[in-house]
């Protein structure tokens, strides 16, 4: 049985997890996808959930923990989908990697350690109710079901001439992962504009990074099938200056 | 069984350490909990294991090493407490948590790979210890008995009308861990100043995030039971400009 | 069976490799090195690769992947030595350390999933690849052999009264690793000179860290036998403002 781990919370906070979750269930394999999601931010864990969790062998529990909210009444959910489970604040993280793979039925944990501290739910929570599920395989017995949830959708609106979207992950070679997908609007052989702090840049559709020349500023469908804009060899980041939930016309 | 890894080497250092391990014990699961402590910063590897150990299983063996003075005539030690073992060099590192959980005894190992180089103990001495405990079982023959060992005290005065404590830790959030408990000192509902270069900052006390207004400075009891300062959603760190060690009054 | 991963990908992408992996090789024992190479930096992957592979049990398969060249002609490639495996692009960053345990065959992989990306081969062709040699335990089932390969080697030349070499990797403390080693000349208890911008700096050999001032710039016989020029807890890297693949006279 594995569980997988996204967070924002860097070190010691995941290894705590890992313990945690080691105690109550010994058996279980425990995969990090990602403990560096920058501070705060719902939308690239949300992302990072999206992309990476098919790749995992049926019935994986997916953990993904980006939680501002943590100490107010927001939920601590879990969802059991067609192949896997997701666990995670009621926020929408977990929303588009789960609406992807069919939601079958959320609910609220009740599952804990014996104290719940006011910043640390990852530990007091989510760990125990992923080892709690991996060990009875029971979910069921996590708590009761709820019908209502906080949703989450990528921002995008595809005009006769223009598009609008936002980024939704810079990854680490400053690629901008955008917010349309290939099956949202054909891009390839278009001349695209983007438009920034009132300068146009020109960005150039290749199909592969080694169609572009070194330092050229492109746009290509990613490995998740979202468009990325990228520079060869370079950082997109870096030279336009863009962060996660910049709108882009 | 279970070996964890704290240490500030990052790659490919701690990847070494890990086929070392593999290489003795095989069927060893080891658990990074952190390759990100500050360079030769103690003190952080103190505070992240003390923070840690006790939500493994009993009889994890913990290691930590932030070791600037490899090389030099300090010991390399391990530590049988109530629970569990800790290796690590001689140098204060293992001290808050194996004395929190019990210390029963000491030994200074002799256990090594057949060449030892000046630089990495890591690979050499400590790795191979582990993995020798993991497998054989016996922690006796790890080396000789000591008695004396260097002593780690996070440092707090706790006077009438103010406090002098230091910055333990600091996360990824930008939150100061002060080396004060809740049992040293009742906080909550207290006014606080903190005192830095001629400034006089304002402390509002909550007892979670959710009660702080975005970007306000607070501090709350952490999910270690210390007290950190915090800015909701912001970051502390660099707000006041203060780094571990910095004492504060 | 151990497979290890080298990579400058950072998240999602490593976690992705992983459950890629686990999907095909359920039993597989996933050990990350290193997932912070610099962006594109094939010298410093081959280095961490060089250093570290034969710290694992013989039969490990170790992926290293730097691939500027995903999406162009460059050939994806498994090589079996005497005592590894390895998998990764034909760019040269396996060759160090398989030329150093001695190459028996090297095959051009056909192995991948049912769709392969134009950026993501990590996840496409060499996750599945190593992961069906653990499995199938069959080298020859993986692709055509072939006889031409780019390799790499560090740049070094000794002259009689000074030396030419470069940087091929810098750790997280800033120290440089240079590109010769102690059997290539002994530098013990020579005096060294170091020209950087028209600058001369002196630098003193030590045996290790605890034979040098704090802040002194030192070289001494790095953990895997290359010398490395580093400050006693300071940052070389910052000093002299050097990057990987600077020469140095």
């Amino acid at each position: 049985m594995i569980i997988t781990l996204i967070t924002d919370f860097g070190s010691p906070y995941n290894g705590i997890i890992k313990g945690v979750i080691k105690t109550i269930a010994p058996n279980v394999d425990i995969i990090e996808i990602s403990s560096d999601i920058p501070p705060f931010d719902i939308k690239s864990g949300a992302f990072v959930l999206y992309s990476s969790y098919k790749f995992f062998p049926k019935e994986t529990i997916h953990m993904a923990i980006v939680d501002p909210g943590v100490g107010s009444e927001r939920k601590a959910i879990a969802i059991k989908t067609k192949n896997y489970y997701f666990i995670g604040p009621d926020n929408g993280i977990l929303i588009p990697a789960a609406k992807e793979d069919g939601i079958i039925e959320i609910r609220e944990t009740k599952i804990s350690l014996p104290y719940i501290s006011s910043t640390f739910h990852g530990r007091d929570i989510f760990a125990p109710t992923a080892a709690f599920l991996a060990k009875e395989k029971n979910f069921e017995k996590i708590g009761e079901k709820i019908n209502k949830f906080n949703d989450l959708e990528f921002f995008k609106l595809i005009h006769k001439d223009f598009i609008e979207c936002e980024i939704i992950f810079i990854d680490r070679f400053g690629n901008l992962v955008l917010s349309i997908k290939d099956n949202d609007i054909d891009l390839s052989n278009r001349k695209l504009l983007l438009e920034k702090d009132n300068k146009i840049y020109e960005i150039k559709y290749v199909n592969t990074y080694a169609n572009a020349n070194k330092g050229e500023l492109i746009i290509l469908k990613g490995s998740s099938n979202f468009y990325e804009i990228s520079i060869r060899e370079g950082n997109a980041k870096d030279f336009l200056n863009l962060s996660v939930d910049n709108k882009i016309i």
